[in-house]
């Protein structure tokens, strides 16, 4: 390392892999929710970085000591709020070599092996969970930024001129309309915000009892939009919704889509790698016939954060949106190769590829499909706690790992046990709302999760239920 | 591990730190740029994933036999393509800790630690470079993706109801106009492009003949466009452009914006922690005027890939434009704390942070100046061997770690340089065109570099020159 600043990396690499390891071993001794107050950790550290640099011995100890109380552990087994997910072992290793390698996949030509790489690791991904060749892949950071392009791209197909002339001071556009279901994410809304649609554009179309959008609503909703004089340009289908996990039915809605000529983008970021578990198919029936739809590996694939797998059936249309070559990053080679920075507003691209083709081979799809179906067990299990339970009822199905239900009180009895069982430290919930009542929900995605803890977290419910 | 997959993580992590501590060491034994044929990587590689699980050794075998001869070494000391960047020894560290900790800044609850941690950095930052406090800062991924946010603000700034009523349809708007040189990069393209504003509502104003847009031509178009009845937003101001690192006159540009009450943008994607060295405190002056600034630690600030600072004096308008909590993200401590997914329009956040803060408490503010001043030493002392030689030219002047230079011959001459001295191995430079003729461009930035390496690329390039 005589290049570097005095540092012997090999000797602080060893010490790290050790802190690790033992953090792995040992992370059920951390409370899952910090236990810091807001402030805590701002006041513990200087106003200004170090004049001289220091020693990593006394960074590495304020890691421990200051940092480290205001971690919120995801990696826990008892992390059952929002959607679990999990940092693997050998995950974590490959954002450690893909890290030291500081590739930056935007040409070919800067990193040759993650621009392949990624086209294969996408093809593996695709096949495991059907989705047809024509559907090409690309790596961006969040499905908030997949979804994002999936709306640029109907936008670029649906009006003209859109990328020369914008949307301003036209009078030849009539208002624009995305639609999604009333239980979409919320990246929906910042996409139709931040593309100049504007968030009047995008209409919530009512779900059934069970949370699935209605395609019946949705083809009249659509027609009625019509008729006054506005213009539809895209629907996002959701299979996994945030809230209960519920599946749109994606080949009625796809049927309208191809009726109607709109741009079908199905957001399965959560769920959609369940369709690789034999008996779950069934949630992805009709994607073959969406144009776009992004699958998030840092959900529930066990590869760290951040990694979200677009597959557009019409990437020509992304790149017409958004390919720009600017002198300095011409090359010689470009009509032979895909440069990766033509399908997406970011230019700069981390080396994602490497964690996803390192976990699927760790864990080979039978082993990821036999995970995906523990935890879906674990939450069919704890759902007939609770189908069984007095005290509690559950008020959504469960289709996957998420589990909602409700104490047999008031709203704030309930937001009082979450805050209880969530105070224990060994178990982390979260909430949302259903037909205007607050809800628990348990979410199972973490690979250390066993039995043992969904039972830790039905004690807890209980037991702050009864006090 | 017992938890995981038979894996020992111990014994994998120790390995993979040996290997990266030997790459470090070695890393002069690669060729700077990958020398393979477009395909080979993909072509070594099976169609789809494994049905079992495989071996950590298997798949490392693989990583260093058909993975690594695709790799271009971005951490090579004879990497000068681009601008070149660094992942320090103590950064890949900070990486490898927030890969095992994944962390999702979104709330604070869900990261207490990364939310104020990335409080501190950048106040740290910003004192560095000299912006006064009222710069709020927010960490995004890439440039790109700041100056989006820049605009997306500017946009929401000016245009009444944005947010909700959109762009489209809508008799009260004139065609935005949105304002760079003509030197800026092309993320500003592609922003304007995403945010419904149109290609054609940017505005590249001329520059002077050291490649700085003239304050006095910017002046002149916004009059011009404001006459013929469009709407100015916004105007991007860079300092270091992608080409030459020009310098844009930020004062006067200021001043052009206050009068005309434009949001102004600076992009210091690159340069912009070259204020921090004595005697180019001058490279951000007015600064303190302008609405939103970005610097990336990612390029010049021996950060891993991807970290782009970006700083607002308005964030409250970000904020407006972009915040949207639905319920199954709302916290009992929403209003005392800041919840980073207010910021911005991708709602998951990696631990980023981390790096930015090990990274100056490793090397100092006093350390990283240092450094900085030594990249400019070594471009200063290429530059004048250019400036000595009859064989080439300098075309532009060197404000930094970059130097543009040219053959006094024809553009496929240099273009036959370019890739005779790529050949090579032991360097990597690229190029530009500026004034419509073929450049090249050395650019200076890695840890490692040393004159040695500069040296070897001014041999390199006379012998080309002589074949």
């Amino acid at each position: 390392m005589s290049s570097f600043d005095p540092f012997d990396f090999r000797k602080e690499a060893h010490r790290v892999a050790d802190w690790i390891a033992d953090y792995f071993e040992q992370v059920e001794r951390f409370s899952v929710l910090a236990r810091v107050a807001p402030g805590d950790i701002r006041r513990a550290l200087p106003e200004s970085a170090p004049e001289n640099g220091e020693s990593f011995d006394a960074i590495f100890r304020d890691f421990e000591h200051l940092i480290l109380p205001g971690i919120t552990h995801w990696n826990h087994p008892g992390f059952f709020a929002y959607f679990a997910i999990t940092a693997s072992a050998p995950g974590v290793l490959a954002e450690f070599l893909s890290a030291a390698l500081n590739q930056q996949a935007m040409l070919w030509r800067t990193s040759p092996a993650a621009t392949e790489l990624e086209e294969v690791a996408l093809a593996w991904l695709r096949r495991l969970i059907g989705l047809p060749d024509p559907f090409e892949g690309v790596i961006y950071d969040t499905a908030s930024i997949s979804t994002l392009h999936a709306l640029a791209a109907a936008r670029e197909a649906a009006i003209d001129g859109v990328r020369a002339r914008g949307l301003a001071g036209r009078s030849d556009l009539r208002p624009p309309r995305v639609y999604c279901s009333e239980h979409a994410h919320s990246s929906v809304d910042k996409a139709v915000i931040l593309l100049g649609l504007g968030h009047e554009a995008l209409r919530r179309v009512p779900a059934d009892s069970e949370f699935r959008m209605r395609a019946d609503a949705l083809a009249h909703a659509i027609d009625d939009d019509r008729r006054a004089g506005r213009q539809p340009i895209a629907v996002v289908a959701t299979v996994g919704t945030t809230s209960t996990t519920s599946v749109d039915p994606i080949e009625a809605i796809a049927g309208v889509c191809a009726r109607q000529r709109l741009w079908l983008h199905v957001d399965a970021a959560y769920a959609g790698v369940a369709a690789m578990v034999p008996g779950h198919e069934w949630i992805l029936r009709g994607a073959d016939r969406a144009d776009s739809l992004v699958v998030n590996p840092h959900k529930w694939l066990f590869t760290p954060f951040d990694l979200s797998a677009f597959y557009c059936r019409r990437m020509d249309v992304v790149r017409q949106a958004f390919s720009l070559v600017p002198e300095y990053l011409k090359t010689t080679e470009a009509d032979e190769v895909k440069n990766l920075m033509d399908t997406g507003i970011q230019l700069g691209r981390r080396f994602r590829a490497l964690k996803l083709w390192i976990v699927l081979r760790h864990f080979g799809a039978g082993g990821v499909r036999a995970h995906l179906a523990e935890h879906m067990r674990l939450a069919r299990l704890f759902a007939s706690w609770v189908d069984a339970s007095a005290r509690f009822e559950r008020v959504a199905p469960v289709p996957f790992s998420v589990v909602c239900f409700r104490l047999r009180a008031d709203d704030d009895a309930n937001a009082r046990v979450l805050e209880r069982v969530n105070a224990s430290g060994d178990v982390f919930i979260s909430h949302t709302k259903l037909d205007g009542r607050y809800v628990l929900r348990l979410a199972i995605g973490n690979l250390a999760t066993t039995e043992r803890h969904v039972a830790r977290a039905w004690e807890l419910l209980n037991q702050a239920a009864e006090a």
